[in-house]
């Protein structure tokens, strides 16, 4: 994107961007609930959707303030259309297995904490606090997928050939998360959030060091599928899944529970 | 049921009966667009599935008609929710491989156009009309669908255990269309329509002499699943469709091409 950008514009962008990319992931992630290997697992995978649904609510919450057009969190989350999403790919992409999915969860955890951990530092007081409860969940997600793709990586002739082919897979969704546009920059000016280019170094070291214990090998290409956050294009699966997400407030217009 | 019905309801379940049927069966065998093992497959799929939604607008029409709400055949199509149809439950199982879809539609087409041809009879003129266009369309279907069930049951051993499979999976699906309840009491009554367990022997006979043709075993169990046609109850895989078939409608109400 090269349109120069408002402020108040990108701050609204960059507010989705953060909503969005929890909501996908944790909607993703409870499409497990009932389902997971063990029970064990399936409490945890839902455990995880939850916090991300609830960083969700402040995310978009503070989006919807922002916006000032009188909606609320739901509001966004249930009636906007795929092409006003804002999520970065990686977390629209289908579960598959297991593996992929803690993989997934995994390469997207590691960025979210290092970049919680910048926003507790946010110069909009609002942004600090949210970061600042989220980043608590998001470290705890963190060691556990992180501890999941070390046992699957390093595990059964199977589980290490499973985990090697969603990194194969997933790694080319994680360039997007690096991508640096007009409303990053405007967020930088404001002090309000880092340059995604910035976290890629501190990215790469953490990655590296657990997909080494994990013993997998990171693809050497750095093609990146982009256009999630941007909102230039999404894949196909993020239509279908809002078409479940967004059903009961489509079908029942302001229904509660 | 034991409610008895007035004869006015019982035409409406009927015709909603009919045009679930078609609808349902429709939109899954829709899903196929684009994906057929082989073009002449995916282009016959796709006709079979218009052809199925077009015999719906009639059926639909007709009983949005008879309801005298005001509504359409749109409307009962798209928002209705899933404990308001009335299809059996075979037409909603998922497609799974090729085999099964064509195994289904196969047992469908039999019960399909025995059913038509005793509605060209009907004593109400409009039922007769549509079932007449219906049965042309109905028996071209039949011929199809027989004709791959005997081609892929009497194929490679691969074929023949996967056309088996789909048979042992569905035949329990087959028994609903020829359950009678109340409604089915009316429209005889009435003259409209035949009394279902009526078309039983007449669709085992045609059913046998294909699926023996194919090499296969028709399962010995007479059990049935039940609960669409009367609205008693469906599968979990309806309201999953309805959620896909229904979206544009739902998100933009009155939207039209």
């Amino acid at each position: 994107m090269s349109t120069p950008v408002s402020k108040d514009e990108a701050f609204l962008q960059f507010l989705l961007r953060m909503g969005d990319n929890t909501l996908i992931l944790g909607h993703r992630v409870s499409e497990w609930c009932g389902h997971a290997p063990a029970l064990e697992e399936d409490i945890a995978l839902a455990n995880t959707a939850l916090d991300m649904i609830g960083q969700t609510q402040m995310w978009l919450g503070l989006a919807a303030e922002v916006q000032g057009e009188g909606k609320s969190a739901d509001d966004l989350a249930f009636l906007r259309d795929a092409w006003d999403f804002r999520n970065v790919l990686l977390v629209e992409v289908p579960n598959h297995d297991f593996g992929r999915t803690l993989m997934r969860q995994f390469l997207f955890d590691a960025w979210h904490s290092i970049q919680l951990g910048r926003l507790m530092k946010s110069s909009d007081e609002r942004v600090a606090a949210i970061a600042g409860k989220a980043s608590k969940e998001a470290a705890y997600h963190l060691e556990r997928s992180a501890d999941t793709v070390v046992s699957l990586g390093d595990g059964t002739e199977e589980s290490h050939r499973r985990m090697q082919e969603a990194l194969d897979y997933l790694w080319p969704y994680a360039g997007e998360m690096f991508q640096s546009d007009d409303v990053d920059a405007a967020m930088v000016m404001a002090g309000i959030a880092p340059d995604p280019a910035a976290l890629r170094e501190e990215y790469d070291a953490l990655v590296t060091r657990i997909l080494t214990d994990a013993t997998l090998t990171i693809p050497e290409s750095r093609f990146a599928h982009k256009g999630g956050r941007n909102g230039a294009m999404h894949t196909e699966h993020l239509g279908h899944l809002l078409t479940q997400m967004q059903w009961l407030q489509r079908a029942y217009p302001g229904a509660k529970w």
